[in-house]
């Protein structure tokens, strides 16, 4: 038995006869433009659900906390049951996407120190960008959890970026989500995939990541497998 | 002789015979939604300048630094020659405006603590908000100075608050805007008038301030006159 307790666009959460612990199932559906734009993607659950948990796997080598427990099958993970802080926490390490946009900066500058960025998870107020005084007055998370989030993130950038490289990919900007635990600790949640990070092919400067669908340049299942493949090569070695 | 230095869209500065002083001229011009309402409005400049004027001897009674240093006439005023730092510097004590519309608060909703927002003052980008790692990135002031401009904000504020009570209205939000003089000392600059504040009357809670252009709710020459005629009467007392 087991009841869905959150519908998401690319994921659903599911309850376990475990009160800490939650399954998710990756959907074969995209997503972008906040959901103005959706599809069925056959496949892409699967791919998402191997990316992520290699990633979390790779994270814990270095000791970074997080949500993931194992892979459960081709679509379906077993995670820690979290409260999900309503935060999307971004970190840029090459201007691109909506920060080229909001400051006149050509996408594809190298930033000389990797720029964070929170916006407010809310999909009726279009995930508004918000500063820490915002965070502060909607009880999101003190001051101290808020040091520590960006700390974090500061930290899995350099894992990320470690990993990325080793497979030929420039890490250009994510999107991380944390929860609380059941004590009260946080810990890195939700995923980390093409769909959540902007990654660019060392040799082509291509996308291979979500932006080919929400751009339309190119075909989503065949980057996300060429992103799989390099990490299942990499694991070989 | 003097020279116009910048053409603004409620102000002109120009050169005096002394390097480090500047000519303001208010205009008798209002604007709104980033330039794209624009009105001549005769008699604003001479009010705004008033009323700048009394807000800026306010301050000096209270300690603050700023560029003004005397009125000149009914349109003019002397001011120290400064750089102007991009940023405009938003405290807001109510919710309104556009924090109202990005976080879906109600409008007039009391904020427990001031909360402070940077922009980037750039109208071809929109002046848009941005954080103070964004602020670092663009070179725009250093982390110490970024510190002392919210600590001098807040200190604002209270005077402010202070001041427009003893007149009968609330300090909902305004702008400010900080400059770096000769020495390098950064202290306030622009203006503080019904165009950088919002000013809601105590008893009516009507606005007493640029939103009776913007949103076309009022006439703008009778609600400026009334806070310089509150402003001249306090002076009296």
């Amino acid at each position: 038995m087991s009841e869905v307790l959150y519908l998401g666009k690319a994921k659903s959460v599911h309850s376990t006869e475990k009160e800490n612990e939650l399954r998710l199932v990756y959907l074969d559906q995209a997503t972008a433009l906040n959901g103005k734009k959706k599809d069925e993607i056959i496949g892409k659950g699967q791919l998402n659900n191997s990316i992520s948990s290699e990633v979390f796997r790779y994270l814990s080598s270095k000791g970074v906390a997080h949500h993931w427990i194992k892979q459960l099958s081709e679509n379906e993970q077993l995670v820690k049951a979290v409260t999900i802080i309503p935060l999307e926490v971004v970190v840029r390490n090459i201007a691109a996407g909506s920060f080229s946009k909001r400051f006149g900066i050509k996408e594809g500058t190298i930033l000389p120190k990797p720029i964070l960025e929170f916006y407010y998870k809310d999909d009726a107020l279009d995930d508004p960008f918000m500063n820490e005084d915002h965070i502060d007055y909607l009880d999101i998370a003190t001051k101290e959890e808020v040091a520590f989030i960006k700390e974090q993130a500061f930290t899995i950038n350099d894992c990320l970026k470690e990993l990325f490289s080793s497979i030929g990919l420039t890490l250009v900007d994510f999107k991380l989500e944390f929860g609380r635990d059941s004590d009260g600790r946080i810990i890195l949640a939700d995923e980390v995939t093409p769909d959540t990070c902007r990654l660019w092919d060392d040799k082509t400067n291509k996308s291979l990541d979500k932006d080919v669908y929400r751009k339309d340049i190119g075909d989503l299942m065949s980057v996300y497998k060429e992103v799989e493949k390099r990490l299942n090569e990499r694991k070989g070695e």
